[in-house]
């Protein structure tokens, strides 16, 4: 096998490789040639080369956010690590481990005026959560060079043996910075940044390994909460009639069942799931806005509860927060291993481990369950409210509701589906969804730049055929994504194009003007036709009814070419459409 | 005249315009609607409306580029400012005026779980000129609330009293923030953030003003050099017999062409430019890299000069830069108001004041030429090596050395010229170009990211034809430039489309693996065709000479639409014809 040449490339892939880290996406360029080398030399990793660094990140984030390990992003110096910033920031606050690999010059080329040289060193300071800064050895020579020089190291002898040694440190620096950066991107489910600064030459190949890094272990944490912290709790709980569980962005599969279903049985306690929540269960209240948008002084009273228990990410609707801001519990408790948010100003507990861990160990110690009406009466507030919710479909025209409606019924079971955000993560919460699909949606910033990216990126993390449903101004936002060699033919993109951020017009702007069309709405006349043509996607559309339902009967099967199906919804009536829907469901 | 409710957003806009700030490209979105109803409703401002935020900054920063003030971008919250980032960071290192308005949320609700929220503050610390973070009148609320309160201060009145007070002095604080911050913007040229938090409700109008703003006046500093340097400057200068003039990146008329003759009179000097020095005179060395590329140890100690005197931006040539590290000049003088880089590690002098105000002051002091044959014996090189260079064009095939010829031989007068990174900049510094055309290329991180929204900004930011030469993944990664409602009829953009990075074939890579063209070259089949019928432009192709030559007849016309004129070169040939080029003018 051949490895590239300069020893701290060798080290960074070996340790990526002995952390497990295997999936490495790669844009081009010359300063990071040496560990492009090492890791597309290498069986043991899988590469991609994406070239808009934007969408490699993002990308990678895809990929991370399904296989619940590091992903490794590799690019050349300069403004290309700047590119990965907006996918930094959704790693960060979506909690999804992301090692960024920046080539950089040695220190002293930095700052002179040379191309493709910004400021690298802790450049994603405000989101990130290691940056391992590393060094060059020409750094080694570069010290040795600068610092005065005590009589005894006049000698040619002395100064090598001295630059020797400084080269040494530099190494054991290096592989523990390393270290560090990678346990942290694994403990603390979190992007961190590796800073390399590589010398010239660049693209010289070895046949032997001339370092040999010192591997040092997660200190792995026992996420075990004190028994007078889960006393502490069952008191409060045994003696509240009222109790809110809300649950944000949450991976599948990560709580069992049988605690959940335990939930339900507790007549005081309501379960707030939202649609990436990936929990089920039938007595759940699964649309949080419809229930209680409705809502008044009175009613708000009566809802709020005397516990508030959340775990999971970050929560979609904003009715829930201003809700629980206005009407705030006595108490709330986070459940999660390393972080909590204090998103209602009344966090009173973060429970330091994951929720299977503190259900296990809590729900059995609930020997009776206090007496209630809390969840018998909301209970009937949400069978009215699915009363109506299907009594307004049936009235409504085409538009961006219906739209959602009609795609949402038509998913296949067993889907990875990926949400854009904006209006189409909003929609989704008014509709069910099977529970076998994994939903996801990248809420940790809630931009609108990467979301195309990271279906990709999911698609090609895990088996299952991912289908992922966007507005048009998102779409268009990360057209460069499907400029990558990746794509499964069984992957599925739905856009509905309503010509411009149909959001806005919900918004309390004016919208009857052409500044508003202009300057919040931006209205557009594109589709997704040419870029269809030129990335390789069969392409459909529908502009009605009848040819959505047509269109998305065969629109899933097997094929050989992935597919875009672009949606035409009537701009200008489905701001009204969706309005409406609040007010009629009271 | 309606304006937006909110003081703060009211202050931003009256600051604006009372500094002459013009140009506003806005990106939609909700928390920023506040600034974007003051612009657009005040007829002096020129709105821009641009979706993708990497693109508005890099067209803002195109404009600003063109009419040497600062332009404005304004964003939502969220990752939408760090799509900023890529064109930020070109601002900084090229010191353009760029002022990035990015709207917040109150302190209170930053880090608790709220969509599009990032820690804002100081977040391009690393590239920025000045930072304000601004507060808003939701913070004077909360410091209230969480202060200590002394007893006398119990009363309801003297609570409202103590808020009233501080919300007067946040909007002092604010105002002296945002004059600081813009007044960075046009005296220091480059770019700074200035960090809006605004409180709901956004939407809302006024028909009259809350604030009148003070408007702090820049401290000008007189930019006149001490009489003792130009004194030591002319001992040196006048005893020096080897002088090198070295231009980087440089303004078009900045400087009086009588200063630039007065240099070529001394024999003494050699004048080394570069395609984007933008100052030209026959007795000027204006392709470096032909120049020296064949010079070995001899003739490089032969053409060490003694003063490097250098002005403007970035060099582009490595070649000149690697020589002048090894052969280091005595002397090296930087002459710029604001920024010198210590390019050779020799900097003795940073001369600050501008080039012209340097030559006017300093060449008149010079009555006599110290005897010298240093410019007549690389006169005799540049002249063999222009033989040369037209001898060898006649022999090549088709070929991205052979189209960069031909186009530029095709150029009509007086147009602005934008040139991409890469292979591009590298080509166009071996030939000549008029000198009434003006010559521009993002040279601050030398990024393939933002070339199209750059040269699109300098088509709408100045009078004169605006064409574009790029290459096919620097076009690529830009795509969405052509996302954008302002681009002129006469705007042409040539790709020279050599299915993948060229350049990478030029470097020492081991280019005949499969490895090497996915991972370096990044090789590709895709053309531009579907994005011109996306976005409206003509489309013409060029695959050989004949057809190059006629399609250029006609291309630089009027017409109703923009155009792309697409060129295929052979990927695989390329990298030898340019290779063979360096060997040939020997």
């Amino acid at each position: 096998m051949q490895y590239p040449k300069i020893p701290l490339a060798q080290t960074i892939v070996l340790l990526c490789k002995a952390k497990n880290i295997q999936h490495i996406v790669i844009s081009p360029g010359s300063r990071n040639a040496p560990v492009t080398i090492g890791f597309t030399h290498d069986d043991y990793f899988t590469c991609y080369s994406i070239v808009d660094e934007r969408c490699a990140a993002f990308f990678a984030l895809g990929i991370a956010q399904q296989i619940q390990k590091p992903v490794a992003v590799v690019c050349s110096s300069g403004s290309a690590l700047l590119n990965y910033y907006p996918a930094i920031a959704e790693a960060y606050y979506s909690h999804i481990p992301l090692v960024v690999l920046s080539a950089d010059r040695p220190k002293h080329l930095i700052g002179i005026g040379d191309g493709q040289t910004i400021n690298q060193t802790d450049v994603y300071k405000n989101h990130i959560i290691y940056t391992a800064n590393l060094s060059s050895q020409m750094d080694a020579e570069f010290k040795n060079r600068d610092e005065d020089e005590p009589a005894i190291l006049k000698t040619l002898e002395n100064k090598l043996e001295r630059f020797l040694g400084r080269k040494q440190e530099l190494q054991q620096e290096n592989e523990t910075e390393i270290n560090k950066a990678l346990n942290k991107a694994l403990s603390k489910r979190g992007p961190v940044h590796i800073n390399m600064p590589f010398h010239e030459p660049l693209y010289e190949l070895t046949d032997s390994l001339s370092v040999n890094p010192k591997i040092i272990d997660i200190n792995k944490r026992a996420s075990k909460v004190d028994d007078f912290i889960y006393n502490e709790c069952l008191d409060a709980w045994n003696s509240a009639t009222k109790k809110m569980v809300l649950v944000g962005v949450n991976p599948p599969n990560e709580i069992e069942q049988k605690w959940l279903d335990e939930l339900v049985k507790d007549n005081s306690v309501i379960v707030f799931t939202e649609t990436t929540s990936n929990i089920h269960n039938p007595g759940f209240f699964n649309s949080i806005d419809t229930m209680i948008a409705p809502l008044e002084d009175d009613d708000f009273k009566a809802l709020q509860p005397d516990i508030l228990l959340t775990f999971g990410g970050l929560v979609v609707s904003k009715k829930i927060k201003a809700f629980l801001r206005s009407y705030q519990p006595k108490q709330h408790w986070h459940i999660d291993r390393d972080y909590a948010n204090d998103t209602f100003f009344c966090l009173e507990k973060h429970i330091e481990t994951t929720p299977n861990n503190f259900f296990e160990t809590f729900l059995p110690q609930i020997t009776h369950f206090v007496k209630s009406d809390y969840k018998a009466t909301w209970e009937q507030v949400r069978l009215y409210r699915k009363e109506k919710h299907s009594a307004y479909l049936n009235e409504i025209p085409f538009s961006d509701f219906q739209v959602f409606e009609t795609v949402f019924k038509s998913l296949p079971n067993n889907l990875a589906l990926q949400l854009g955000n904006s209006s189409t993560i909003r929609y989704a919460q008014l509709f069910d969804i099977h529970k076998s699909i994994n939903v996801f949606c990248n809420r940790g910033t809630s931009g609108i730049d990467g979301s195309t990216s990271t279906a990709i990126g999911c698609a090609v993390g895990q088996e299952k055929q991912t289908v992922f449903i966007t507005g048009d101004l998102s779409f268009f936002y990360d057209s460069n994504a499907l400029w990558n060699n990746y794509i499964p033919n069984n992957f599925r993109l739905i856009i509905v194009n309503n010509q411009g951020g149909g959001i806005f017009r919900i918004l309390p702007g004016n919208k009857d003007s052409e500044n508003f069309e202009n300057f919040f709405e931006t209205t557009h006349n594109f589709t997704a036709k040419q870029l269809a043509a030129m990335y390789g996607f069969q392409y459909g559309t529908a502009a009605n009814a009848t040819q959505l339902k047509n269109k998305l009967k065969d629109f899933y099967k097997e094929s050989d070419q992935p597919k875009i199906l672009e949606i035409f919804t009537p701009r200008t009536e489905n701001d009204d459409v969706l309005l409406n829907y609040f007010k009629f469901i009271k």
